[in-house]
C-alpha cells in the first residue's frame, strides 16, 4: 500500500484526495498538513507527497519531500517564475511532477488531438466545445485552450493568431486554418469538452466527459503513485501515461 | 398516386424536390415551370403546387392555384407585407401552407424544445448549439433562433432581451434565465442543432442533425401532399404533423 | 420553507435526500426516522412526507401521514398489490405520489418520446441506448424500457412485440415499426439514455445525463413540496411538471 | 493536375470517384473502363488508376498499371489469397495501396483508439457502437471490427475473446477488459461509429460520422494521388496519414 502524504489537505483538492484514498484497497492516506503544520512529519510519514497548497508553501514543501527522499505531485495553481525555478532545482534531488491539471483523460485527450491535428491537415476544421456550470465567469476554459494549444502545436500555427472565439453576428466565411471556440453554461456541469475536426463530408469529434471533479483528485493519486521509485527529474502527466 | 408540380423547378429546392418524387412511388411529378412558364397549365396537370420561386412570381402561383383549386405550398423567402396578404386573400379560396423551413423534424423539435422549457421551468438553463459548413457567414443560423424563439415562448419569456450569444472572455456568471447561443463551423456539416436544458444534476440535450439539404425536399413534398383535400385556409408545417 | 420529513433516513436514497435538504435554502430537514422510529411524531413535525424504507412499513407510514393530515411521496420500491391498494384507500384522504422514477428529466423525457414517436410516424425508425456503470446486470434498464413504453405509446403498437434488442450477427434489416434496444457498460456511468428517432435523411436524438444519483433526491424533494397544499388523492411525477 | 483513371467506373464507387473529380481543381479523370474496356490505353492516359472493379479483373489491371509504370490504388472488395500474392509480386514494380477502408477520418480513428486503449490501460471500459440505415442485414459493421481490432491491438489482448456483443437480458456485471459492441439501425443513416473509454468518473468518447458515402470516394483520391512518385511497395492507408 503506498502511503499519500497530503498538504493542503482542508482544501476541496485536499479533501477530494483524501476521499479517493479512503476508498482505496491500494493506497492508504498517510497524514494530511495545512498552514502551520509539520510537512516534514508527514513526509517522514509517507512514500509519496501531494501539494494542493498555496505557492507561499513551496519552498517549505519541497525541503520536506527532499529531505526524506520521497517524491512530490504539485498541482498548487498560480506559481510564479521563482516557483518554477525552486522546483527544477528540487528535481535535481527528487522526482517532481508540476501540472494544471490532473485528469488522465484530458492529458490523453490533449496528445491524440494533436496527433489527429497533425495527420489530417489544414483542410479539417477544428472547433473546440466546452460546457460548463452556471457559475463560471470566463471562457473558454483553460481546459479548452490547452486543447486548443494541442490542436495548434498539432497543425504547427500559433493558436493566439487562429483563434475564432464566440462566433455571434455577420462572422463571415470559416478562416482558413482557423481553430475555433464556443462555451456553453449551465446546470451543474462539472465539465464536458469536444474537439470537432470537421473535413469533407466526414467528421470526428473527441469528447471529454467528467463526471465530477474528483477526477482531478484520482489523477493526483494516480500521478503520485507513479512518481515512487522513479529517478530525481520533472516530470509531466504525460510521462504517468507513458506518452 | 399524387401529382406534385414545381413552380421554380431550375433552382436548388426545385430540383432537390423533383428529386425526392421521381424516387417516390406515392407521388409523381406533374412537371415544373420557371420565370416565363406557363403556371395554369402546371396546375391544371397537378393535385398540388409547391412554390420555391421569387416574390415577383408570388401573384400568379396564387392566381393558377386558385384558378385550378389546388392547393399550393410556398417556400419561396423574402416575402413582405404585401405578399402575406396577398397569401391571406387567397387562402380564403384553397389551402395554402408557407413557411421558412419544411423541415419535419426541426418542426418538431421546436414544438418539443416549447414544452420542456415550458415544464421544467427556469432552474434548467438553456443553451442552444449549431454547427454548419465553414462558408457560412452569419450566425446563430436561422433555425437556431427559431428554436430560441420557441425555448423563449415555452418560458413566457421575450428571447431578444434573455440573449447571451458567443461568449468570450470575461462573461461573469451565467445570467438567469438566459437563454444561450454557440455557432460551430466546419467541414460540409449541412446542418445540426442542439438544445441543452441543464439543471440540477441532471441534463437534457435535444438534436436534430439534417444528413443532406434533401430533408428540405422531402418535407415540402409531405406538406404539399397533407394539403390535397383540405379547406381553404392558411397552414404551418405544425399542422402537417398534427401538432 | 417547507419541513420535509424523510422515512428510510439511513438508506442510500435517505441519505440523499437529507443533503439535498441541507444545501436548499428552501426546505429543511424535519427529521428522519428507520424502522423502530416514532413516524407520527416526524409527522407532526412536518409538511410532507417522503418514504423510501420497505413495504413492510408502508401501512404505518400511511397511518401517520393521514393522521397528520400531510401528503406523502412514496419511492418505496417492491411494492405488490395489497400495497397499492392500501395506498389507493390513503389517497381518500391525503395527497399521494407513488412512482418509480423520481426524476424530473426521465419524466419529461418520457412525455416527449410519447410526443415525438406519435406526430412522426412509422417511417421514423425508433431506437433506445443507455449506458450504466460497469456493475450493472442486466439490459436493458428499466429507465430505457420505460421510454420505449413511452414511444410505442405514441405510436400505438404494443411495444413486447415489437423489440429488437441487442442486435448481433445476421440480424437482417430492420423490422418494419421496431423499437431498438443497446445497452452500454462501463466506468462509473450514473445514467445516460438516448432516445433516436431517425428518419429520410434527418435524425432527432433526445439524450438524459445523470451527472449523479442525487437527481432522483432532488425530483423526491420537489414532488413532496408540490403535494403540499393539494387536494386528496394519487399523483404521478407527470402531474409535477404538469403534463 | 493528377490524372486519375477509374477502374469498375461504372460501379457505386467508381461513379462517386468521377463526382469527386469532375468537382477538384487539383485533379482530373483520365477516364474510366468497366469490364471489356481497354485498361492499358486508361493507364497510359493516367498518372494513377484506382481499382473498385472485380477480383476476375485484377490481373490485367495490375499488367496494364506495371506497363504504364503508374500507381494503382485497389478498392475491389472479395480478393483471396492468389489476388493478394498477385498484388505482392506487382509492388515489387509499383507502389500499390490496396484496403477495404479509404476514409481518412476512420482510418485515423483507428489509430487513435489504438493509442487511447494502449494508455489508459484496462480500468477504462472500452465500448463500441455503430449506426447504420434500416437496410443493413449485420451487425456489428466491419468498421466497428476494426475499431475493436485497434483497441484490442492496443490492450495487446484478443478480440475475439473478449467480444461483449449485443447485451439483452440477465447479462451479469461487466466482463473485465472487454470490448463491448452495440448496434443501432435506422433511417438512411450512411455510418456513424463511437468508442467510448468509460474509467473512474471520467469518459471518452470518439466519433466517427460519415455524412455521405462520398468520403471513400475522397479518400479513394487522395490514396491515388499521394501514391504517385512513390516507390514501388505495398502501402496502407495508414502511410497517407503518415501514420
Amino acid at each position: 500500500m503506498a502511503r499519500i502524504g497530503i498538504i493542503g489537505s482542508a482544501g476541496r483538492m485536499g479533501q477530494a484526495i483524501a476521499a479517493v484514498l479512503a476508498a482505496s484497497t491500494e493506497h492508504e492516506c498517510a497524514g494530511g498538513v495545512d498552514s502551520g503544520g509539520d510537512v516534514a512529519a508527514l513526509a517522514d510519514a509517507s512514500d509519496a507527497l501531494v501539494d494542493f497548497s498555496a505557492p507561499g508553501a513551496l519552498e517549505a514543501n519541497l525541503h520536506a519531500a527532499i529531505g526524506a527522499g520521497i517524491p512530490l505531485l504539485i498541482g498548487t495553481t498560480g506559481l510564479g517564475e521563482g516557483e518554477m525555478t525552486a522546483i527544477d532545482n528540487a528535481a535535481r534531488a527528487i522526482p517532481i511532477l508540476q501540472t494544471g491539471n490532473t485528469s488522465l483523460g484530458v492529458t490523453l485527450l490533449a496528445h491524440l488531438v494533436e496527433e489527429a491535428a497533425s495527420k489530417l491537415g489544414p483542410d479539417w476544421d477544428i472547433e473546440i466545445v466546452e460546457m460548463h456550470h452556471r457559475m463560471k465567469v470566463d471562457a473558454p476554459s483553460g481546459t479548452a485552450l490547452l486543447l486548443g494549444e494541442a490542436a495548434a502545436k498539432g497543425r504547427g500555427i500559433d493558436l493566439a493568431s487562429n483563434t475564432e472565439s464566440g462566433r455571434h453576428g455577420h462572422t463571415g466565411k470559416r478562416a482558413e486554418g482557423a481553430i475555433g471556440f464556443a462555451a456553453l453554461r449551465g446546470g451543474t456541469v462539472a465539465g464536458e469538452h469536444m474537439v470537432y475536426l470537421a473535413g469533407e463530408k466526414e467528421r470526428l469529434t473527441f469528447t471529454h466527459l467528467a463526471e465530477d471533479r474528483a477526477i482531478f483528485a484520482h489523477g493526483a493519486v494516480k500521478g503520485a503513485t507513479w512518481l515512487i521509485g522513479k529517478a530525481p527529474g520533472r516530470y509531466s502527466m504525460k510521462d504517468v501515461l507513458g506518452i
